[in-house]
């Protein structure tokens, strides 16, 4: 079969591999009908995350069901599924606790032996293990594009909104307006929150801001300090989402949060840096970060798309072929695309 | 001044008053604007809730401050003001706790010297206690009878929604669907709830809930129970509102209800009654019941009413002058109004 | 093998069963070592509960792995081990939200064809199902009789205090003072609840619960509901334990509790029963039902009885052998014992 | 009356000021019988938190009630009270949410203008705001060294916990074994926490919490990442607390805590400073901060001192007269005390 392989920083090339198996009873093989690109096949694009030369790339996907071990039960073979971007054990500490995005033996798709040696997704075929928990069946009138983002971009979006721990009317300042800030102003508006304040730097992002309810501040033009407290009878906002991953946007978000409220820190930190603890103590804030629990979000998430309470539909900017895979990447590293779905 | 007064089961009059005055340093006076006719009116009205007669009746209300104490620092006179429909204290061991709606030191409008002896606001002009607690400014571009519904019956809709402890994407079922019913079919909706199940045996209802987006499943003409199960994969919902008050509703609410799932009772009990517990045990539900803890949600239900993520006008059936009050009375007693805005 | 075997209403007896074998890849066969008598036993006993004659009863257990599965992670043969009394799947609706105890596969021990088919743990062998889910090691220095409660009594104990939703410092009191009860008690007071009100009509359980730190209160020879009030401020408790699963438990347990306080059913119900509605409502109660969640905190207690901040050793009245069980169940029913340990 | 009075970075004086009176209907005057010396004082004695020359100090007190408004309804002339370190108004959006310690109208004892010019309570008397919230009465048997912990230091040492989010069983590291540190060692210890883990480089502190029930582990001598692991099965701990306020205590809270957990700096934080934000990305972690809410603690706090459950006695290392108030700061400065308790 075709799959996307990584080569080198910069090099992705799509080259035949072998069909995936079933290895164990809980394995599933999923012929692959759509497979996103994510701001983190970018990092390994960039060699900012190392995997090995050869690997098969992407984590998004969306497909159907070829083969299924016994112990499948959630799924069965020709069923349209769609999947999270990781496995997860199911009795492990962390998933006992519901902590499925921490599980001990969780493995993500495309990212190299590091992270389990799971083969990526955009490719035709992919072996998915613990598939009760990994794969979900497609609701009926759900478009591939829009299926993809549940086990992914919506349910890090969803995630960041859960963390911020508000209840419905309180308002959210969304900091950075990628696929997942932008997926987050869309929660934050499903579930009730007002106003969403969406902080960015790029016209065209705080467009689609606007057009999904949030109030667009301009990061440089307008003055985000002073907006949100405009628009928060000057205490600030309830929670603030850093969906940047930058020392400068957690700094912002810290101060455009009311005293006692919630910065969500889901953009990648991956160093030290500094954080400004006095006002985080003077303030009183929680502060709560780390990548999205999708298996713990991933049935509401689906359940929202059908219902179209969300609609990522606005987020895919193109749609090509999986030999089309190195074209695709260099388009989304010159930031010309928001979401491009491959298919095979 | 003029004001609607309960005489005797069946006789409210519109008579003369003397004008309210500040007694407390946190009182204020507000002129009324507009002022509903709700359901516990009608209990009133029935006789079924006793006050002495001649009392004032009414406790929705939205209107103008026109005098203020001291110690009144969140509103001022010449601001326009709603009213939530009882007082608290804010200090005591319930308000410290967030209860507000079991203050201590609790006063509710228009219900006689049991519920704190504290004068209606269907009159032209009404004395609030503890006005830093009890009012709230109506944000820009809210309407009277829009504003009207957060201090009461939206605020127990948002209320209802919140004590069903669901995220984002769960599934409701909503039972009975006169005002608190419907209120709690838009909280559901603009809060993410999906879907949201309503259900009653009113043609004009059911199409209001499907108006506001929910799923109407008519109560006879239907089965609800197999109808909850096929929009639910058989599991029957996360959380079912029983907004009727009645040991049927009530019941229907647990049948309907998942394993580990939530039931609301929000509407009014004041008796003993069956109740299946060994449903309730084997299925490990949560019920929770009592009065809506509107001090606790107005600010959010503001913001969501001035954002139009909740509105309420297509519930207001009839505006009616306040002389108008004995007819008003019996238009809703005939069950022809959905809610009735009386105004001096 | 020698198991106890159900073989009509008020008739055990020890038989003569073959090996048990895995089947699963995830099952384990133990060597049982200790194995309580439960009043759940007792409903099988009295016929309350049907389940097929010659079925092995039994769900509390320690013993030492014989045997396990490949997909088995958590334990290896040779590990000293308890058991909680049921299985779950790990990837099921219910288990995804934590809701263990209401697993769509779950398997209860000794119940019989309709909880799972999973013959008992009161013999020297029993298959174990999801061993990763349903096994623990049993840490150092905890006896087999402390570790055989977490599984069940304590792990339930435990639960109830849970689902009272207290903080630290709260008040509690606990109706019903049987085994489950006196472990609430145990966990109320090692949490931090202060006062626990122990409420029963048997002088040597109220003795026990002081001794574990209670406030004894006597069922019929003092007055209940006046020994609340006076031990909370006139308030009532922040939380009620129905430890009976009796309708005139849960109606003290209604009375006794404090507005917006909790009541929790963990006594068993199978029946439908007058529930005083107007008091729920009225006080704004929430009221929480079900057996326990013992796989969810199943890890908690063992820390808790390995630190000896819980101890059960009180409760244990009598050892027998497991060729005894006819005589040890005759004992329980009469009443004469607290706790039974059969070993084979 | 006399008062111990700031007058320049390391000099405090005792002088004479004139008495306090009642300004507002819910003020109170309280006869102080002990009021502590705590490390917020030093902080103004050593000049890093600026206040007028001449402002009284203290903001820990037990003492007698001796005048109260006519809207003081919790305690009354005669009372034998404690204080909160703080008051707040009970009305404003931040108290409606329960954040008493973020109240808009705030103002703590003793740290002259900028916090509210609230006097100090190292006094013979002081004047107390809003006393409703500010007040509880001294439980019976509870002695004055004890219950004076309940409005500051116990009370945060409560907060600490409540924040780490963890229940009864789970395990707790606390890092800097202060009175903060020691308290939330104890309120860890009473509300279940096993193991409870404390960590500092002072002997004598580390065997105060081993007395109190803690597993001690010298900050240099022994080596707190390895302990921390062998003591929770190698994965760290539930939630760690740093009690120091320095940010290498609070990079070791965030190494050594688990995937998921909790991070609580309670210690004092005034400026940027380096944090590992990759760790706490990659481990999920919350991150809370901030003071006490001691008044939405104290009546808890109150009722686990009263029942012996917490019992701060051996942190009480010096009583002594106000007047000496020059040499008790002194030798506090010295580090040669751990609680100094100054009576008039």
């Amino acid at each position: 079969m075709r799959a996307v392989t990584f080569q080198a920083p910069g090099d992705v090339q799509v080259q035949e591999r072998s069909e995936p198996e079933l290895e164990a009873r809980d394995d599933a093989v999923v012929a692959i009908e759509a497979s996103g690109i994510c701001g983190s096949d970018l990092h390994i694009y960039h060699g900012r995350v190392q995997i090995e030369p050869g690997f098969t790339i992407g984590h998004e996907f969306v497909g159907t069901v070829i083969d299924a071990g016994d112990a499948v039960t959630r799924v069965q073979p020709g069923d349209r599924v769609l999947g999270c971007f990781h496995s997860a054990c199911g009795t492990c500490f962390f998933c006992l606790r519901g902590a499925f995005h921490k599980c001990d033996e969780m493995r993500v798709f495309g990212h190299g032996k590091l992270l389990g040696g799971l083969q990526g997704t955009q490719a035709e075929r992919a072996l998915v293990p613990r598939a009760n928990m990994t794969l979900r069946k497609v609701p009926e009138g759900v478009s591939d594009e829009v299926a993809l983002f549940a086990g992914d971009v919506m349910g890090t979006g969803y995630h960041a909104i859960l963390q911020a721990d508000i209840k419905p009317g309180d308002n959210v300042a969304v900091l950075g307006l990628g696929p997942v800030g932008l997926c987050a102003v869309q929660v934050a508006r499903a579930t009730g929150a007002s106003p969403v304040i969406a902080i960015d730097s790029v016209e065209q992002r705080l467009d689609l801001a606007r057009s999904f309810g949030a109030t667009p501040v301009h990061l440089t033009e307008d003055n985000p300090r002073e907006a949100v407290k405009r628009l928060t009878s000057g205490r600030g906002v309830d929670a603030a989402i850093d969906a940047v991953g930058h020392p400068d946007a957690l700094d912002l978000a810290i101060r455009v949060s009311r005293k006692a409220g919630t910065v969500v820190a889901i953009g990648v930190y991956a160093e030290p840096c500094q954080v400004h603890m006095g006002l985080v103590w003077i303030k009183a804030l929680t502060l709560r970060s780390g990548h999205a629990n999708v298996i713990g979000h991933v049935d509401r998430v689906l359940g929202m798309l059908a219902a179209r309470t969300l609609d990522p539909t606005p987020l895919v900017t193109h749609h090509l072929e999986l030999e089309q895979a190195a074209d695709a990447y260099a388009l989304y590293d010159r930031r010309e695309a928001m979401k491009i779905v491959l298919s095979p």
